[in-house]
């Protein structure tokens, strides 16, 4: 690494079917990868020669063609990762699953399953389900409020790691002319009862390759940080100036070794939307042009949804009203509240800004000006890399890794390998003792 | 195809970690493919160039070490089916989910994933989950009665397929120019309110490549034959006998017609075990040596299981005792009982057979005597073909392939290519129109 840093960059990809911009799957170059599983492959196989940590996936658990044309129709995470584990080596694997509307069980045994596929590429990104209208797929009361869903992931991300641990390492012994397949004593039955779960097991799963597969999460509100800085390994974020992100990754950094753990072991990565031309002035007219393709009526929905209020009655030229606070995402909320005060924006200037990358970092110009700021966020303290949000694929993913990442790595701020076999090796992560079997 | 029939012989391959028979994976030969991706691959391939038409994986929602090695860990379905799609081309793909432990609109975005994924070769095994043990893992109070399973069946299976209808086959316009992405009138809402589910819907995926997804049950009492009758393409069911198994399946027929569906549209696959030899000697010291192999303690257990009573405590060299019936696999409890008092059989010689493939057919020979054997019940109408069960993998398998496929197929029984692009399509079944969008 360059002297400025000892620590790698760290890059995700944030893949999404129709592009992170709203608008990004209007473009001409634009493909759409929703349910295209051949310009998904090809994208995967860019990262990885990008030498990429992770590709992401986020989900939801409806359908809704109104705020972003990705979350109508999209190949369930697990499933999709699953395939592409067949046509990648290193890579790492994230999906996002609801500790609100899974099973417990069911979370462990997915994981476990995709990094036995993927040879230890498996990482969780467990996520609580903002949006109140998931709960009208899944036959259940109210949709429980943000108190509630933490406490409710509390406890499900620790039933999933003991489900994880139901197996000593060594305790498939598969002796032929003993007949014996699996060591009794080394099997162990969790019997968790807890408030919200009550869950047996054993994991119907040997021990996952890399122990416990990752576990990212996406929460940033003050539950949220908690939570991850106890049991996560990576946090994606959505901050808008360096000193907010620096604070929030300090603050995160500070909760780790409250809760006794190396703070290096909890990386943040804010999303980051790089619109790439090959001069500023095609730079600044592709981000204009994609800026131009929002529907007003489609932006000002995802704004909603982002602040948890209806705004469509206010005036579209006057300032962001004073809104009570959202049950919803009440951390995304906070942070367009503190834009819109801060760079003093219309209602009208918030949505379309929101609208491009739903509240994340828009960063345009040449591939030697995204660099930059990436680099300067980065040396200053504000992450342990990016999840990187293209506004449309293949064609802007693929500036990225040809043109971005070769100046990052010139300057010594990313790999140009993978240094190890698993997610969490590349990582420099540890792999976890198994708490029931420590030996 | 020969004279002797006008329909081809469908094989399906029944897929399990540690092969079929309880102590299969004790022979020198056997290898272990519970979490073994390499191994499955390799009998996937195995079953794509024998012409399979697809491929079939039990699942279960506990560890069980017990009964049968094969249950203590396995990879999710899905995400193994997802990871096979990729290396295979034609075959069928077809996982077990349950419909007492897994909400609708999971089960809907698997299976329209996976068909997307593996271009239309989905097929769900339908179960209700007959092991009361499934309930510890899952938060929930009691295990469901028979009963109630297969009320929750009938509407599960219903709310399925209304999700897959959530979208006609045109609904995704992708209009750059008018920025509409899919047409609002092409979109249904289900709004599905019922004893047991409240499902809103749409889903969040596109109509899958076969419109809906192969359904397979393997209930075989009456409201479970009624089920599949309705709703199914696949019935997977053990027989012992080519009497009782042309019973079943004219029954099932006469369902069919009842329910207003073309009989010929449910298939009836039994569970065979073939054991193969190169003469007769060989099958049957191989069949002795399997048998041999097992340990009384786990057989009791199986029977146990499968009789939904404790028997341990009976003399074992004395007839089945008279037992109530069970809640738990009525039809396979009743198999069992039939079968013990029809050949005089001790409690022990029971459990031994039992254990040896739970409670479906052996067939131990040459590979012209298994031929002969499945032909005399396919050309008898006892099925429209077999899950073909291997007592351990991949030798015996390979054998099946290489030595009596050639010949089923020199008798004109089972096709030579695969016709269609779609499981769907080999199957000669056609596409069901859109519920919503008849059109």
């Amino acid at each position: 690494m360059s002297a400025a840093t000892d620590r790698p960059m760290r890059l995700g990809l944030f893949l999404q079917g129709a592009g992170h911009h709203v608008a990004g799957w209007r473009h001409p170059e634009a493909q759409f990868g929703g349910e295209n599983l051949k310009l998904i492959q090809g994208i995967a196989r860019t990262a990885e020669e990008g030498h990429f940590d992770l590709l992401f996936l986020a989900d939801g658990l409806t359908s809704s063609a109104d705020a972003h044309p990705s979350f109508v129709a999209r190949i369930e995470p697990i499933a999709l990762l699953s395939a592409l584990a067949m046509g990648t080596k290193h890579l790492g694997l994230a999906a996002t699953m609801s500790t609100t509307y899974t099973e417990p069980f069911h979370i462990a045994r997915a994981f476990a399953s995709l990094d036995h596929l993927s040879g230890g590429r498996a990482a969780w990104n467990a996520v609580t389900t903002s949006y109140a209208r998931s709960s009208a797929n899944f036959s259940r009361g109210d949709h429980p409020s943000h108190d509630d869903r933490y406490a409710i992931a509390e406890e499900c991300i620790d039933v999933v790691r003991g489900l994880w641990d139901s197996f000593a390492d060594d305790a498939f012994v598969k002796d032929k002319a003993r007949g014996v397949y699996v060591e009794p004593d080394r099997v162990h039955t969790l019997n968790h009862e807890g408030r919200y779960f009550s869950v047996k097991g054993p994991l119907n799963a040997s021990r996952p390759p890399q122990g416990h597969p990752i576990i990212i999460q996406a929460g940033s509100s003050l539950p949220g940080q908690r939570l991850a800085a106890r049991t996560s390994e990576i946090v994606f974020t959505a901050q808008q100036t360096l000193v907010e992100g620096k604070a929030f990754r300090d603050g995160l950094r500070g909760f780790a070794v409250e809760a006794g753990r190396n703070p290096d072991h909890v990386m943040v990565l804010p999303g980051v939307c790089p619109v790439i031309g090959g001069t500023e002035a095609e730079a600044k007219a592709l981000y204009a042009q994609l800026q131009g393709g929002i529907d007003p009526a489609a932006a000002i929905l995802l704004l909603n949804d982002r602040l948890g209020h209806d705004v469509s009655g206010y005036d579209l030229d006057g300032p962001l009203p004073n809104l009570p606070e959202s049950d919803q995402l009440q951390s995304r909320a906070r942070l367009l509240t503190d834009l819109a005060r801060r760079e003093n924006l219309t209602l009208r200037e918030l949505y379309y800004l929101v609208a491009g990358a739903r509240g994340h970092r828009i960063v345009w110009g040449t591939p030697e000006q995204v660099a930059d700021a990436l680099e300067e966020w980065f040396v200053g303290g504000g992450s342990d890399g990016f999840n990187i949000m293209p506004p449309f694929f293949p064609t802007q993913f693929e500036r990225f890794v040809g043109d971005v990442v070769p100046i990052l790595r010139k300057r010594g701020l990313v790999r140009g390998e993978y240094v190890g076999n698993t997610l969490r090796e590349n990582l420099g992560l540890p792999r976890p003792a198994n708490q029931f079997f420590p030996d």
